[in-house]
């Protein structure tokens, strides 16, 4: 079974975190190397890394951060750390991996006694990266359930370790997929880390612009739409990449069924109110890959995420199955 | 009151045609010139004009056909005007623009005697421009009716002659307007045409990406949605740019009005099964600007046109008023 590059995109090393750079991949190969947590942080706010690039990003930066403070007084190192992880939590406030990555490590360690801090978190980061792993793998079977042989998928930005995991749960299950993929401006996830990582994996995907979606599905070039979800609140609703309320609208509109992908929702977000939708800097919608492609005079406007209400949604796949939204709750 | 560069961008002078090149407007100021019909076919399908672009540049072909043809005997002259206006409809199948010119300009002929035909052309090609400019004027007026003092009005694409005439009418009546538009992948229809004209009339457009209109609807950054249709069947379908089903829906599902603008319904289309929906290089979906922009190992799929259903639309605005889809009919 093929592991596609995206799927170790973060090294932790003996005095460095090293991040792929998914801004320009896969026209370029770049590791972004950050000697401390709050160079990882840097690169997170920059984009170095995205979707569940981050949590693996925070988990080895904590790492970074305990092996600075390990001399120190263990309730002082342990404040710093708590520091270091505030601000990593503080770079991007919708996906909630960076907050559960950071408060799973903290946790783990008020468990423990006086060891080596640097060993402790390293051992909590690599649990958290693995407890990820295999929570995605299982979420992958389910979603693979759900998409009949021979299905043409409609996929909207890059949905990382839930995309991987369920392709290569449908392949372990024989299961022939095409696949249809929003190129996903401004960032374009679509057409460079879907796609690149679909051709890795044996496809050959069709590309679209984001435009493109309801034609697609009312036309019958794609007949399921299968997106993650950057949050999920408990009554049912999907916060993800910006489109995904369009790709919900027109798989309604269209009677093919519209699958969210989160191992589970947030038990800290009720409803949507208690998410914050984060706006990113409106000069990356006037520009496709650093080129100016709007006339002069015109501002840009760039919510990063948008919010698909239950009704619109036909399961919300997590680590213990395919819910209804009504019932995502159950899944915690 | 201003009237933009777009609203002149066909010229035709004493021995060629030119054609504002809007692959690269308003980046570059390029005239492309044409001394045949055939040339000005082969730009219009090279998309160096589109929107009402090629009805103006059809007229001036026919002329440019005409004077080649001046000193023929009349029944030889004729018949090869009917061939290059056949070569110049063939040129894009689903806006019915160059078809009705040729048509109208052929029709004039027929009634007329043993005159100078390049003249006869030159007199029918100026007053078809002339109706449709004031076809266009009249259709302006009925959509600035339907558009309140203050509103923010959602553009897809590029309206060309009815944004110009909505907006210079809303101007007329001392009405206040914003815009949000698409930015329209792949060709940029709206980042650089529709938004680089709103600037030169005097307003300040915000620019989304086409994946951010469901949000922008829903969210009040934008309270009306206005497209153009490139062809209005008698039983009200809009078949307009790719994304414009995806506005609809989206205008649909937030509660805003969602309103197409045509001169007229297509008498020769009851129904969208009449209307020939191109496709275009799907070369273009995998590049921005002539530069890739997607993974190696993907095909494109590029849908030029997309069709959205009577029960979706609010009105549709032609030069005789606003009429329900239902009744669009009508408007004949």
């Amino acid at each position: 079974m093929n592991t596609p590059e995206l799927a170790n995109s973060v090294r932790l090393t003996g005095d460095a975190v090293e991040i792929l750079d998914r801004r320009v991949y896969p026209f370029q190969r770049i590791w972004v190397r950050c000697t401390t947590s709050d160079e990882v942080a840097q690169a997170i706010r920059d984009m170095v890394t995205q979707s569940s690039g981050p949590l693996f990003a925070t988990t080895a930066a904590m790492v970074l951060a305990a092996r600075s403070v390990r001399h120190r007084p263990r309730d002082l190192a342990l404040a710093d750390l708590r520091a270091a992880g505030d601000r990593l939590v503080a770079t991007r406030p919708t996906n909630n991996h960076i907050r559960d990555a950071v408060h799973a490590i903290l946790a783990e360690l008020r468990d423990l006694g006086e060891g080596d801090l640097a060993e402790e978190v390293e051992r909590a980061a690599r649990a958290h990266d693995e407890a990820y792993r295999t929570r995605s793998a299982a979420l992958g079977r389910h979603a693979a359930d759900l998409l009949p042989d021979g299905a043409t998928v409609l996929t909207h930005c890059w949905a990382d370790y839930y995309l991987i995991a369920t392709v290569q749960a449908t392949q372990e299950q024989g299961k022939h997929l095409e696949f249809v993929c929003t190129e996903t401006r401004p960032y374009l996830q679509g057409a460079r880390l879907t796609a690149a990582t679909l051709v890795e994996m044996g496809y050959e995907p069709t590309l679209i612009t984001d435009g493109m979606v309801a034609a697609a599905l009312a036309d019958g070039v794609a007949d399921v739409a299968l997106v993650a979800a950057d949050r999920v609140t408990l009554d049912g609703h999907v916060i993800n990449k910006v489109g995904t309320l369009g790709v919900a609208l027109a798989a309604n509109f269209a009677g093919r069924p519209f699958y969210a992908l989160v191992q589970r929702p947030d038990p800290q977000a009720p409803t949507p109110e208690d998410v914050v939708i984060e706006h990113r800097d409106p000069d990356e919608v006037l520009h496709v890959l650093g080129r100016r492609t709007a006339a002069d005079g015109v501002t840009g406007h760039y919510p990063a995420f948008d919010t698909t209400p239950p009704d619109l949604v036909t399961r919300i796949v997590t680590e213990k199955g395919a819910f209804r939204p009504e019932n995502v709750k159950e899944a915690i």
